[in-house]
Parts: structure tokens; C-alpha cells; sequence
């Protein structure tokens, strides 16, 4: 693992490292945030899943999600969202391919090779994280923005006692019913409807809910509610009983505006998760 | 004016502007957030000056400085470094021309036409701020990093009763001594070193100083400090007896990470000046 960059902030080190990904085949970045307080022992960690043509820095200088880590000790995971380089494949369209992984191992060519962003998260990256740094593995929460916060979802829901608690701004919520979604899953997993099941936040909500609290936020005049489908999702909640927050915030669009003004409200969330 | 964009951020606004300006003889664009308690009279305002290769944008989506100025209800206007566009002069280097307008008037070819950054932000800024939104002129204060540090202290130094407190990220503090100001003040004023000294915030703060608070943090592992000169603003201040404190925070470099880390800090300082 090389170091790309490391910067004192709010007491703590934002740190930027590169590695070669077995399960991407290619070298991938990621950011990590380690609060003061992982000088003195392992921290619980919050994973923050990015949306669509993000790499891994967007959120971490955006989101202003380290002001409220470092208060409460919380590490910071900030992946990348998809495989990356020459060699790649990759598409021209903002929403496929590069930027756009959907957080999904994909099967069709082209795609199949490096698209293995559910191994790299479920498995490949927690691990190396987890022998790097100083962060309780017993102790790990989710949330993402947008294509992030059905990454978030959908990890949380598929991998039951990963995570004590998970989060999302903005999720894609219903992405077999969604032009974000229908292409992509089509692209990666192929025709068969029924693969793309274990990769819709509203499908595993019906089906298995989370065990733990759930918080979404939703701003009322997000540019892209059509895609979202925010009421799939809340109806699924409400349905299920799930323990949990579905949050409509009056005004708010898409932006990381959004994120960053709710973004202590997440951390508290966890934070009440993570130190239980 | 044109509105650019409108982002709901905190309760308040996050806007971005373009105008026509007389005094840079161009189009300038500048970010304005209006916290909520704008919509029921008039807030104070804090202006945040940004360093060498940044516009606008950089700190209003950087700096986390939103989430203290809706905490404080405080306006935060971020203007550009530079006039810009086609037929503004410009040059190669980083530090020159567009990008790095240094705040002050130019006098020389090829600058001296639309280089006027001290006029815009002494006069021509504050009337159109002050005559479209809803803020209080005779509660303003004054902030920046880097070479924006600099601005913000020239700029309080020079126009007592304007601003009621100025505190600065990592400013350049001694241009007339150093590589980031020796350059730009012969390009953009000539060779005559005296008319140099009204943009030297220690060579003010030794002839004027500030009828007010200051407050500055420097990081201690900054890569500019060389060209920064802390010590001769620290030196000059405590020679002074001049309100204020210099903070020098260990560990920081000069990036935003620094910045967004004692941001708090900052908006609570300028606060109490603007509130008292």
C-alpha cells in the first residue's frame, strides 16, 4: 500500500493510499480519516459510499463529515466508486462504467474483469483497512450519497452483523424500477431480472430489512427524484416496521450541500450506534 | 446580477453570482451564503478572501464554513482572486495574473486595465452586496487564506471602522520580503518599493495596526512557510501590543484540511466581534 497523501485535520489524519485490488485487478485509491482518538486504541469506523462519477476525494473534501468524526471518534472510509485506468472498460455515459461501479460484481463482457466492487467492499478492502489501521472491526456503520446510499443499503441489508447501523443522503432506492439502474444492472449482471434483486435497496427491505437502525435523508427538490424513488423505499420501511428515520428535508436538492447539512445529524446516528 | 446557482445549505442559501464589474472592467462571479436568520432582518457579514489559484468556489464548498456561519447567523461572501476571462492579461506562472490578483490596483501594463481587485472588494462588492441581500454593513468582518490572509489584513489595516474584526488561515505576511509578493507587486505596481508598503500586513501592522480583534493560525508543518514569513507578522503584532492572538497549530500543512479544522474557531471569533 503506498501513501499518497496525509494531512492533519481536526486533530486526526486524513490520509489518501493506493493499492493493487485483487478483486478489481487494478490498483484502487480510497481516503481514510483517523480521529485523534486512534492514537489510544482501535475506533469504531462509518464507511461513506460515493455517488455516481465520484472517486474517492469528492466527499472528503465536501461533505464536511470529518468535523463531526473527530468529535465523536469515529474513523472514515471514503472508496472509490468504481475500477479505474487504462485497460479498463469504460463507457461514455456518466452513469456506466468508470465512476459508476453501482457497487455490484459484474458477469457480461465487458465489464466482468475489473466491476467487482461488492468483493472489494464486502471483503477486499475492509480487510486490508482493518490490518492497517487502528479501527475496531466489531464496530463499523455505513451511509452513502445517491449511488452511494443504495452501496450502503444494500451491503447493510445483504451482510447481516457487518454493520450496527446505516445511513443514506439521497439513495437510489429502487433500481430495477429506475433509468438509474435498469441500464446499469442490465450492463453488468445481464437480461436475467431476477440476479439484479440482491442489488435493490426496496427488494431487501421487503425481503430482509436491517437489524439496527436505519436514518434516510431525502431534500424535497432534489433535481432527480424520479430516478431515487424515495416513496419505494419509505413505503418498504413502513412496511416492514423497520426500526428507523425516513427524513424528507424541506427545500434541499442533490448537491453536497444537502449531504454537508445533515452530515452531523449521520454522525450522531452512528455515533449512538457505534458506542452502545 | 445573474444568478448562477441557488443551493439550500443549512437552513439558508448558498448562492452563486455574476455581475458585471466596473472595476475589474469584466464579468466577476462571487459566492454568497445567506444564513436563515436573513429571512427575518438583516445578518452581519463575514467575507472570506481565497488564496493564489482559487475562484469563488473553492472555500464555499471546501472550508465547512457554512455550518458555523448558520450556527452563528452570519453571511459569508466568498469573491473571486482575479478578474477574468478572454482579453484579461494573464500570465504562465501560478502566482501571476488571473488567479492571483494579490488584492490590490495595478498601475502597469498589462494589468493595470482590469487588475483592480482592491477597488472591487473595498467599494465596488460591498455596494452591491450591501444594496441586494439582506445584510448589515455596519457589522462586517473579514477573514481569508493565504494570499486572501493577506487581503483580509491589508484590508482591515486600511479601512478603519469598516471591519470589526480580521483573522487569517496561514496569510502571507511580509510580500515585500518574500518570493509570494516581490513578484506580483513589481508586475502589478511597478519598481518603486514604496508604493509596495500599503500591501505589506506587517509593514501595516507596524505603522496602523487594527481597531479590533485579530486572530491568526498558522500551521507548524505549512510547505510555504519560507515564503509566508509568520514571524514577521507575529513579531510586528506583539510589538505592537495589537489585540489579537497568533496561533501556531501543530502538525498543520496549508491545505483546506487545516483551514475546515479551526474554521469553528474563526466564525465564534468573528461572532463575538459582530454581536458585542
Amino acid at each position: 500500500m503506498q501513501t499518497i497523501s496525509e494531512n492533519k485535520c481536526f486533530g486526526g489524519i486524513q490520509g489518501v493510499y493506493t493499492h493493487a485490488s485483487e478483486a478489481c485487478g487494478c490498483n484502487m485509491t480510497f481516503g481514510l480519516f483517523l480521529p485523534e482518538a486512534a492514537n489510544e486504541g482501535a475506533v469504531p469506523v462509518l464507511w461513506y459510499l460515493s455517488g455516481l462519477t465520484c472517486t474517492h476525494e469528492n466527499a472528503m473534501v465536501k461533505a464536511g463529515a470529518q468535523t463531526w468524526a473527530a468529535e465523536h471518534g469515529i474513523a472514515l472510509v471514503f472508496p472509490d466508486t468504481s475500477p479505474r485506468g487504462k485497460g479498463v472498460a469504460d463507457d461514455e455515459a456518466y452513469d456506466l462504467g468508470q465512476g459508476a461501479g453501482f457497487y455490484v460484481n459484474a458477469t457480461e463482457a465487458p465489464w466482468a474483469r475489473h466491476f467487482r466492487m461488492w468483493d472489494y467492499l464486502a471483503d477486499e478492502l475492509p480487510n486490508i483497512v482493518g490490518a492497517t489501521f487502528a479501527i475496531d472491526e466489531d464496530r463499523q456503520a455505513i451511509t452513502g450519497h445517491s449511488m452511494g446510499g443504495h452501496g450502503a443499503l444494500t451491503l447493510a441489508m445483504r451482510l447481516p452483523g457487518r454493520f450496527r447501523s446505516v445511513s443514506a443522503f439521497a439513495p437510489i432506492c429502487h433500481p430495477t424500477q429506475s433509468d438509474w439502474g435498469r441500464k446499469q444492472l442490465a450492463a453488468y449482471l445481464g437480461a436475467d431480472e431476477s440476479l439484479w434483486a440482491g442489488h435493490d435497496a426496496t427488494l431487501l427491505m421487503r425481503r430482509l430489512g436491517f437489524d439496527g437502525p436505519v436514518l434516510i435523508d431525502q431534500g424535497s427538490k432534489d433535481q432527480f427524484l424520479d430516478l431515487l424513488k424515495p416513496e419505494a423505499l419509505a413505503a418498504a420501511m413502513a412496511e416492514r416496521r423497520q426500526n428507523g428515520q425516513f427524513r424528507i428535508q424541506p427545500g434541499y436538492d442533490h448537491s453536497y450541500f444537502f449531504v454537508a447539512s445533515f452530515m452531523e445529524d449521520h454522525l450522531r446516528f452512528h455515533a449512538d450506534a457505534l458506542y452502545r
